[in-house]
């Protein structure tokens, strides 16, 4: 609030940590594996002969981000976004490089959402990655990179650009399987037995698809605008592959529309269960109300203590009372029974 | 996840059938029907003199699958596209091909929907299709071909290709004729005794409309794109039928869009009638409770044993009290028949 | 289902009649009416030196549409959307005509909505009309054309094409002014006495007023395709006209979207309305109970038989038990009065 | 119904009252009011040296509107929509012309929404106004013309045509004022003691935004048209004035989407007051019939005729029976007191 | 209402205070603080030397702030507009200056939503604000040009007019960030206990909310006008600085999206609990009444007083009438926990 605009500020959760640097140098023969000591080791890779991925963990450290990104030559607009976690998804096209935020989302151990902020640069054969963790969404790409499976060793900086969306993208059909079940589970809660926790619950889910569709629906449109950028970094070959990515995010997107609109029933289903609920109680109370107050009082009409009370000396009275008191009763039930109550 | 991409795997369960290979080859005047041995027997038929109809039966065998895709110069997505049973509907233009990913949707015999991924590649003279099962669908345009019905043996690949499409889309009618069935039994019985189960019922109708409009509302789209197109294999003729296809899901579309609308109905219609049960329910249990409480409560004052109650002692207290009772019975009557709940 | 495309093929209910051939040819200064034996007396009336209106009533005779078809030199695939009275309201645009499918709305002399398929060509100096009955819906063109009223008799084919679109479009506005007076209808009867019938019939108007839009509304994209086409056969003059239509279409779309939301609220209005009856219910239920069940409780204490009751025996005991219970009910009766609910 | 397009018949409700013509003459220097006696007279001011606003009071004379129109040379069509008072908004540009048909919306002496067709005409130096009745939504125009208030004086007639639609646009916001008021005071009501005679009355506010909707929110369109047209009619200069009206319609329109969403809460809100009073409704019969039935039981008990009940015997048998019905007595309050429904 | 369009109303409410003006005139090197006596010395500012922030601070004053625009050349509409505090925000260019209003949001003391008119125009190297109170959401902007903090010193105007709208957005967070607040504030109470106070606050909620996005959504669009300007008074530089205040209005306005089907889950989650409630009461008279009234039907039977009824001379009569007692009542208790309802 009320800091000029380029002021670089951290405003995530993982305070503290150094940043960590690890630089994957290759090309279709060579793969080399750099942990640089210093900043003048990692500036090295600025504009290098192999295709240099240089991967900054953590950016609670901003002078060195800031440091960093003047010596790469970054606008500082970019090192705010790079370090302002709460920044959406966005494509910033600059004359030497192309800049992108992303929110890679995935679970961690406990089954829990885990939502991790990801700046990515590409610039001439060489892809700068700030991230917050270091986790396993790029592991893939990696492993790929070391074992030269795939195509990525024989390609560009572009491309690897490419494979780190991917990867993104990738994992988010992930989450969304996990909302799948999640929506799968309440509903067959709700349909056994809704109780106030299971309102609950599905207003959780609610606002976790609302959560997740911001994060990952605007990811569609920017990559359309990679596809049709005229930035010379990206090469007519990799922009067939983000048309690959695109279709995903066309894909996931649909899914989450869909997802909504299932918690939306589900909070229908809930009601009508509550309703339903409501009513089978109601007939209960109706069905021992309507049968035993006619009783009462009739019994009630036997119980008083006028002197002259002809019915009280009939010898089968109390037995053409209990006559009487059957009939109704059994009356009542063939009503009950009739109406569909029983 | 965290394949690279391009990489052929097959996602569907229709797993372990080995694929099998059907190829009709026709023009005007001949008619051939191959069931080659060997891929190259297959490869062959690649830019033929008549046209060619290569119909590869079961995705399962990945590495079958990858060979037809290599010998006939297909790209590696495309290859992974035609296996991903995943895949929502696309068209691809390529160079030398076009590439379609559609859904066919039908009723199995005990009238289950069954969703099936089918790829297509229109090639030269040559329609490639991968499907997984060896069903109906396309049944009517084998028919046509054999028995020369209709234009189809006097024009080219592309319009063996709109007439593929178009027997998909054509087979959407009877799903959706299918769900209409449903959304009126439904209705039916709504009205007549609405359950727990009917509630579940039209939640599950519900998923199953959200569904299909997830395979079938991107064709619509995707055809005009091919009527717009100026790929060389699509000749403008063909633009002209497929025109009607494109009016065809432009239909379906909206058909859809309607009953969506007649489901939140439906539900609709089982809550007001849920309401109007606990209303009949609580209209009993009031009737009930309003007469016979308030007579009781006169039983009861006759019921005490105070030495000094002179009604008692009259000779016709009793009869009184009858008469008092039933004068109450039936101005309870005549005011509920007043309140029109009788 | 399976049929080639071009199939003619007819789907309605309106089986068996045989087709039925009006002729109308004028200009500003004659008049015919032609009722052809043959179909070469038909085509006799193509390109014709004055303006014709060859007019067949009755579809279900698919060979004599599909000769009239051949012998206009129309498109197959027009004469399959002729016959074809699913089709979806359309406007083609071939070289040497344009063709356009409506449906007309009007109501019958039960008051009961009926659709009717009709389907015109404008050709060269000519307007060909198939449609299903012999209505009045086009009635008030004819009279025009005989009594020489308005400009239409001075204009060419485009204007009569022009004037029967424009008749279609007027009848919507009766059915519209039908469905609205049904929807008042419901109000009162909602408002005044809401029953389960009432719901079932906001039901069905909901699905009428689905129905009309599925017809109704894709006309004013039409008649705009219309306006903005560049094809011949239309004059600037008649586009001026066919503006006219399209400001009625628009209208009719505004008109139905009010419907639909008019009809939500009916649903609204009977929701609480059955919670306004269902809270009646429960007050009456409530105030009964809540007096008497305490007073039947001071009967049941004095009806006790122990031996040793004092107030039993006291000489006003029976009056001061009616007093308290005398200031029991008005008390209650206070307390329901401050409530708000006597 | 089947009437020629361009056929001028009056379908408003202000029927029979003779067309009063007034016509203002003026430039920067000069000011003349004139009541023209017949016909010819008001011609003379067809193309007028001074800026000349004609306008006619009274639309049922259709036969004196008809020879308005013919002698003005306005298009038939025009003169159809000018006595159309169902006629949507609209602009038509003409070769000699300008066209535009608006509503004005105000309230009556009794705070009623009045709706009023009034059609303009923008011709060279001319404007020539159609309007129901002899009201004030102009007065403020008419009287910055006569005391050369403003820039009106010194402008010429596109600048009058934009100050009389920019007089209609600002009465808007007085309707919409006043059904901001009928809003608030609906809420009160709503939050206060909600009846059904409240549901009904936020149904009709419902219609009435809808009403209003539908007459307002094509004026946004309709100004954009103007200020875009290249019609030499509108100088550079009114646009910039236009641009202003655009500006108020836009905040019309979303004022009105607002008071929709407010009406739909409005709905929620009685609905959840109506659940509201509903539960306390029950919580009075429950806690009434929890507490009393189960001590009106132990009164019965002890209200039995067994021979042998040893309890009767007891001397202080009845003063144990109070103990305990005043222990459970107070032991339910305590109940409903934790349950916090007391 | 009726005013000649361009006449300088303000229809605020902070009436009566007089206008005070501070002039800040800065260049990299420079920095002065003006409080201009007079008119004159205001004027002397215009096209300066320096970078000039000339800050009109109260706006009830018609005649001084009419008088200002006169001296600065500017359109009578664009001071209308000034002091109409009314007036939706907006972008309008002129020739020589770009105009814009907007809506400053922000919290006072007591946390109550304020909102603040401000009009800016941005000229040849001077931006002129028209403001109503003399608050802090300009401070940090001020503060940034006394201390020479980040680039603002070394920029030009148009620098500063960003600055400024940057500032007024940024603030909108802050308030976004209440709104959040508040809803999971509503969101635990609604969960805790629900009453009529909620569903209140939540309408209320839901009108800031309408409120705040009716002022706050139109930013973004005006934002995206100024970007896509060829108006030489925004510098390409600038440009890049605006595109990542447009990212802001687009976060803010999805947040907003996100705010309002959060309050709209609410009221869902409002009514769930409410029927929640119902149930509970209602389970706890159903069983209370289910148990209680046979019983006391059966002590009925007993206390009729039949001369002959022979259960009432048995011996151990009382013992087993209590013994019938107690297994009625614990069946009806085991019946009642087999459904859940205990």
């Amino acid at each position: 609030m009320g800091k000029a605009p380029g002021t670089i500020t951290y405003l995530g959760q993982r305070e503290g940590a150094k940043s960590v640097v690890n630089i994957l140098d290759y090309n279709e023969t060579t793969f080399e594996h750099h942990k640089p000591g210093n900043l003048d080791q990692i500036v090295a890779h600025r504009e290098p002969p192999l295709v240099s991925w240089i991967d900054v963990v953590g950016l609670s450290d901003e002078t060195f981000i800031e440091k960093v990104g003047k010596r790469f030559g970054l606008n500082p607009l970019v090192m705010e976004d790079t370090v302002n976690t709460q920044q959406r998804p966005k494509i910033d096209e600059y004359e030497h490089y192309i800049f992108g935020v992303f929110k890679m989302l995935y679970l961690d151990e406990d089954n829990q959402l885990v939502t991790e902020h990801v700046a990515l640069v590409l610039m001439k054969n060489c892809v700068l990655v700030f991230q917050e963790l270091e986790d396993d969404v790029f592991n893939g790409v990696r492993e790929r990179i070391r074992t030269k499976s795939g195509r990525i060793r024989s390609r560009g900086a572009d491309y690897l650009f490419f494979a780190l969306i991917d990867a993104i993208v990738d994992h988010y059909f992930v989450v969304l399987e996990h909302l799948n079940e999640q929506i799968e589970l309440l509903e067959d809660e709700v349909y056994e037995n809704p109780t106030k926790q299971e309102a609950n619950k599905i207003q959780e889910l609610k606002k976790q698809v609302l959560k997740v569709r911001r994060w990952v629906s605007p990811v569609k449109e920017l990559v359309s605008r990679l596809i049709e950028t005229e930035h010379p970094l990206i090469t007519k070959d990799t922009k067939l592959f983000l048309r690959d990515v695109q279709d995903h995010s066309t894909e996931i997107n649909e899914t989450i529309q869909i997802y909504r609109e299932m918690t939306m029933s589900l909070m229908e289903m809930y009601m009508s269960n509550m309703s339903n609920k409501m009513n089978e109680v109601m007939k209960v109370l109706t069905i021992m109300a309507s049968i035993f107050i006619p009783l009462t009082f009739i019994a009630g009409i036997y119980g008083m203590n006028f002197k002259y009370m002809p019915e009280l000396e009939w010898h089968y009275g109390y037995y053409m009372v209990w006559a009487v008191m059957v009939a109704l009763f059994v009356g009542m039930l063939i009503f009950f029974k009739k109406k569909g109550w029983l």
